[in-house]
């Protein structure tokens, strides 16, 4: 079967020759070739070289190297290549890693022999290489809910060496969107910062001055879609997209991303495909960004069949041209950017075409794509699952895991010997729906059921899963799954309960059961199916439980499962070290230190939920609706009701088995910036600032404190500001009775904002915050000119 | 204690007077008691003789002329008089008609018999007068579901005439928000033909060329707000804006109203009492907006308290003062605009300030205020609830009620002869939370137990409540209200369920049990407290049952509750008659024929919604997600889920007793365009289409059905278009068998939409459907080329 394929890949590479398509046009500049130039310069050399064919072949390419089972479709290759050979991906996510390199690096070094421009592989990658075979790291929400940048630095690096060794340079990372709609959470510095630490480490230059694998910002741009469904609009205005969505952008581009990614998403009604004033006026002007501008997958062709404002796939082509996007993704087919080749007489269209496949080359020549010697099976075997990123790793998941509760102090556990364990999650791992792994037999890393087993022996831990995720194939008055459960629950005399939202990947053998994930939607955030029902049977049975939360979202925790569990812990999606790292932390052998990144509503139907709202947002109410029935905590509903009673689940928040005291914050004004030179003085508006605290374990055991810090500019302010956004923060690693002093330093030019698409940066009262939530009850603050 | 406080009135007339305040300068000019002289001459006349004192004074008022029980507050009244004198309102909602009409008669004779400016009188006026005595129509929204524009200008000259009576002559309506969060509706053209009514009717010339009664359109700009939190700021960009909220403002400003009221919220981040862009560069230039500007109560001063944006009260009156603001609304004091006297030496200030006065003087001399005489008793106790207004009250409740669902044709229940009635609105009438009448012991009106006992004596008609609207007095696990809810409905053998979300204004006895209404919000839009409970305990017995909502909002209606129920009736709020056509229509005396103004969500959190959604909002989701657990009908969630099974509440939808057949389109191109004199064709842009279609009554009793046409423009524009949106609508009354042609005509330049605050219109394919409701099953279309 290899050997049949091999033939089908020289195949279809005779055919692409044998079509013409690939004839330079005669040119005698070799400076391209030439590895000690500059990109751009390689770039400008080969770009007149190519034919215009080559060129619109550039600005697209074929997603699937291989189909399921290691096969490989002639047919659609041999009609693809012509005009699409720019980009390559491996294809399904099936194909074990060794299995791939193979022909991977076929039809690399089949290229190279011609002298051809070589394809660049770009795949996803958001917590693991694309294929199976390497480590599966925690999702990148999960990772954001650790506060260590560091430590996600050392992530970063584990997976880029596993997409290097598998010679792959360019992914599809990191995501910016501010959740809202929760992907690294809904604080817009800390997206950033976690954002610019993985284009940082990814795009490391490596002894040749390459950069080692390339980067993708997106989608760029998104927030909360209407309704809360997936891909849908957004109505935003210039002020919410520059205060909010684009503050990640700002500060990412800072790292040079390679490329950037534009969203599905209609923003204030113009798709984001064909939005010329965003991507030009916003992106390329004002932000400055001078990456490759890509679509997302099938993007383009969604201008004329979904938002329904293109007239043809040739016009979505040509407004997706001429708004700026350089590269279409279109694993689906039919592309759109083929259609191109018609356009060769159309002088706007040539000069963009010239750019974008320059933008291409220069991509390319980065990445080392034309020069690096390919991947060998050796090396791939060598670093997939080194035991240093299996460490990374768990360390990653230990730190991930939140605490949101812990009644009287009932974790930890360390005396745990038998456990009834209750829910569908019980006995499956999941992985994100962008991991090749899957639940229930996971490739790697255990069940919450198995580790369980491993740490207190089989006959010890009891499973009944209770319900399904949510079918109800026992019919809707079967209710033996949950007796059972409740049985299970009082022979133990202690209960687990884990439940929640699955994302697995479109082929896990449980993906009937997927309820989260890209394309799945929830209108409800309360748990999916009867899972609420069976928690609520094993409360009443007066068992003691911890509730565990799976899944890359928030949930409706109603007051009575606040009150009733002895603890929760949220895992979101910890990678393949989930189950152990949560055992470690029920026993106690681990500390948890997890803080959230997102908050969690108080009722169904309070969406869209942050900390960061505007004051005015807090002021609708009138204080007389009562719990229960939508209202919020002790009053009716005004937004976000973050700081009443029975709402402790919000940014920023997550227990310890430790106690901590910060101090309240000394702000101190530098007399002479430090960061400049020649200024002897603020006066002309800038300026740093030093916000100063001691963080102390007040407790009895080891622990680490994530010190926060949050501003606020007080009053007369063009526009309205939140009420307080985060500016800092630090993970601070302590014994009992050690303190630590953290300072942070800002500069003033920070604290400003976006007026009508202009920054400013205004003199008067700025209060800081200090503390361990976004919650004010948990900081403390001092007040300082500027 | 009358005379008491005519000599209090009086005090404080001298107290004015000897202040100084009201000195004018000398001018000779006395054209502005000529009152054959336009508005604006009279107005430009007097306003050199304004005292700088007088001209702050004019943009600012009093908002208690009376306390509760005819009291008179002499301490407030010194203290706000010398600057705040330009406009009066009623005070406390507690006083009947015809205790007020002296004072404010008094206070007008006084302020003539000076010859100062005098007051002018400004009220609610939602769907009554302000003050009991007159007849209590239904509410805005319920209004609206009748379908009927003549119908509506019946009421609002019935509103009109008994306002006049009183001697007021300048109302705060009509609302132009787009629900969303729901006042009309969701749909911007109803919105905008109904208002249009409501200012056009009201705004009627007298005799004498008069304004019956200024009208002041509100609230610029809402829609939507974050978190569903009422005054909530809103992120919306220009094409959001200038496509949704602006679209009913358009229509309307054509009807020269008097005022405009901004609303409470931030827009894309600038409060709207300080937004500039949207006053001036929107409203002010590019709208053409030419009357009053006013901010709403309290509006300016939360500039500073609530948006923190200004640095003090004086701050926020001059940005309100600079971004346009005439008048200030400030009923709690305290007041922002007395400050700017303090700005005398301010040129800018004076130039705004003038202009302001102007504006003021313009209102009063347009109305009449100066000349016309003060209204009688006499006059008074003739026209509030005069029989005319009785009769239109009556068929405006009856066309309102909305028939949800009627399964297995179980309504008419001709022979009904015994009911049980459960529910807590079984017995109280909710008049809306600006109405004056009481919803437990109504002054006007019936509560469905006692339309229910009037129709089929009382011994047939046992009513247990069940439950309250939301409280649990007797404690989470007691039942006992329930268990008698049931027995009465197995007794009776025929239940009727009314339930739903209390909104009685602040006086009302029931007011600890408002769940609904201004200042009160809904995160969640299940019924409050028990209700669903008692519902099902009630459908578990097996008892047949009638569903009634009550209140101005939508309701989740889970799948069990719409298949298990015998038939759901909405009754919105409507007015005082309300009980007695629902009577009417649960017996058959009367044929429902309201139609839904707004969508009912599939699912709590799946909000905003609305039926004229971007089509790419249609397309976030995979199809396999079932029912429940937050999925939408047969597939996962995608917005808003309207075209699949079980979602039939959306706009444009309402059952009859008997059936409908409405014919395919035919869609005419006119090559003259008929409403031009010297244009001989269409190809310039614009033209008029006709749309054609036969509706006959295909059933077996006379009924009313409303045609609905809708439209879309099929392809290549500029920014993404609604899915179809409203273009005409007309109610049809046929006797059985009986057809009638329906011709609408359009023209071209209504189809177009704005791209960047800029109007366009493409030429190519439109669709136009007609049909039943805004659902693609009751719709058909066809498409023509312009």
């Amino acid at each position: 079967m290899v050997g049949l394929l091999f033939s089908g890949l020289a195949l279809f590479i005779s055919t692409a020759a044998s079509s013409a398509v690939l004839v330079r046009r005669d040119n005698n500049s070799t400076a391209w070739q030439d590895k000690s130039l500059p990109a751009a310069i390689r770039a400008d050399s080969l770009l007149p070289q190519l034919s215009w064919e080559e060129k619109i072949a550039q600005m697209g390419g074929i997603r699937q190297l291989l189909g399921p089972n290691v096969t490989f479709n002639q047919t659609t290759w041999d009609n693809l290549y012509p005009l699409q050979h720019g980009i390559l991906s491996y294809g399904s996510q099936l194909n074990q890693a060794q299995d791939v390199l193979p022909y991977a690096n076929r039809v690399r070094e089949q290229q190279l022999n011609d002298s051809q421009v070589p394809w660049i592989t770009v795949t996803d990658s958001v917590n693991s290489i694309y294929v199976p075979g390497g480590t599966v790291f925690p999702a990148t929400l999960s990772l954001s809910t650790t506060w260590d940048l560091d430590l996600y630095g050392e992530v970063v690096a584990a997976i880029r060496e596993e997409n290097m060794a598998l010679g792959t340079h360019w992914v599809l990372s990191p995501e910016l969107d501010v959740a809202k709609d929760p992907r690294y959470g809904e604080d817009v510095y800390l997206i950033g910062e976690f954002a610019a630490q993985y284009v940082r480490t990814m795009q490391e230059r490596d002894e040749n001055g390459y950069i080692k694998v390339g980067t993708t910002i997106k989608h760029f741009m998104y927030g909360q879609g209407v309704g809360g469904v997936n891909t849908a609009s957004m109505d935003g205005g210039v002020n919410h997209l520059y205060n909010d969505l684009a503050i990640p952008y700002i500060r990412v581009i800072k790292e040079n991303p390679t490329a950037l990614m534009v969203s599905y998403s209609s923003v204030d009604r113009v798709p984001m495909s064909m939005n010329t004033k965003l991507i030009q006026g916003m992106l390329r002007s004002e932000l400055g960004f001078q990456g490759l501008i890509m679509s997302d997958a099938m993007g383009i062709l969604h201008l004329d069949t979904q938002s329904l404002v293109a007239s043809s796939l040739e016009d979505a082509a040509l407004r997706a041209l001429r708004a700026g996007l350089q590269l279409e993704l279109a694993p689906g087919q039919p592309a759109c950017f083929p259609s191109l080749v018609n356009s060769s007489d159309d002088a706007e269209v040539i000069r963009l075409v010239d750019e974008a496949v320059r933008q291409n080359l220069i991509v390319k020549f980065e990445t080392g794509t034309f020069d690096l010697p390919l991947p060998t099976l050796e090396n791939l075997n060598q670093t997939l699952r080194a035991a240093e990123h299996l460490d990374v790793n768990r360390r990653a998941s230990r730190e991930a895991i939140v605490l949101l509760s812990n009644n009287d102090g009932f974790l930890p556990q360390s005396n745990l010997s038998k456990v009834a364990l209750v829910g569908p999650f019980g006995d499956l791992l999941d992985p994100g729906s962008y991991a090749p792994s899957t639940s229930s037999n996971p490739l790697h890393g255990r069940t919450l059921k198995q580790s369980l087993e491993a740490a207190l022996g089989s006959e010890n831990v009891e499973y009944v899963a209770g319900v399904e995720i949510y079918s109800t194939t026992t019919g809707p008055n079967d209710t033996s799954g949950i007796q059972a459960a409740v049985a299970a629950a009082k022979r133990a005399g202690i209960a687990i309960a884990s439940l929640g939202s699955l994302s697995v990947y479109s082929q896990d053998s449980n993906v009937g059961q997927r309820t989260d994930g890209e394309f799945y939607s929830h209108a409800d955030l309360g748990f999916p199916g009867d899972q609420q029902a069976l928690l609520d049977a094993v409360l009443d049975a007066g068992v003691p439980t911890v509730l565990v939360l799976n899944g890359g979202q928030a949930f409706i925790l109603d007051n009575s499962t606040v009150t009733r569990t002895k603890a929760i812990l949220h895992e979101f999606l910890a990678g393949e070290f989930t189950a152990d790292s949560l055992v470690e932390i029920l026993t106690g052998k681990v500390n948890p230190s997890g803080k959230m990144t997102i908050t969690m509503p108080q009722a169904n139907g309070a969406f869209p939920i942050y900390y960061d709202y505007l004051p005015s947002d807090h002021e609708g109410g009138s204080g007389s609706y009562p719990s229960g029935s939508g209202g919020c905590g002790q009053g009716d509903w005004t937004f976000p009701c973050l700081e009443r009673n029975g709402a402790p689940m919000a940014f920023g928040y997550g227990l310890s088995y430790t106690t901590f005291d910060i101090s309240s914050p000394q702000i101190t004004k530098a007399t002479n910036a430090t960061n400049t030179t020649t200024s002897s003085g603020d006066g002309d508006g800038t300026g740093v600032i030093t916000i100063s605290c001691t963080v102390t374990n007040t407790g009895s055991v080891a622990g680490k404190e994530v010190v926060q810090a949050y501003y606020r500019q007080q009053s007369s302010s063009d526009i309205e500001l939140p009420n307080k956004r985060l500016i800092r923060f630090e993970k601070v690693d302590l014994q009992p009775g050690q303190s630590r002093q953290v300072n942070f330093t800002v500069d003033k030019m920070e604290l400003g904002y976006y007026n009508d698409a202009k920054y400013q940066v205004d003199s008067g009262n700025y209060t800081f915050w200090v503390g361990s939530s976004s919650k004010l009850v948990d900081l403390k603050n001092a007040t300082i000119s500027l």
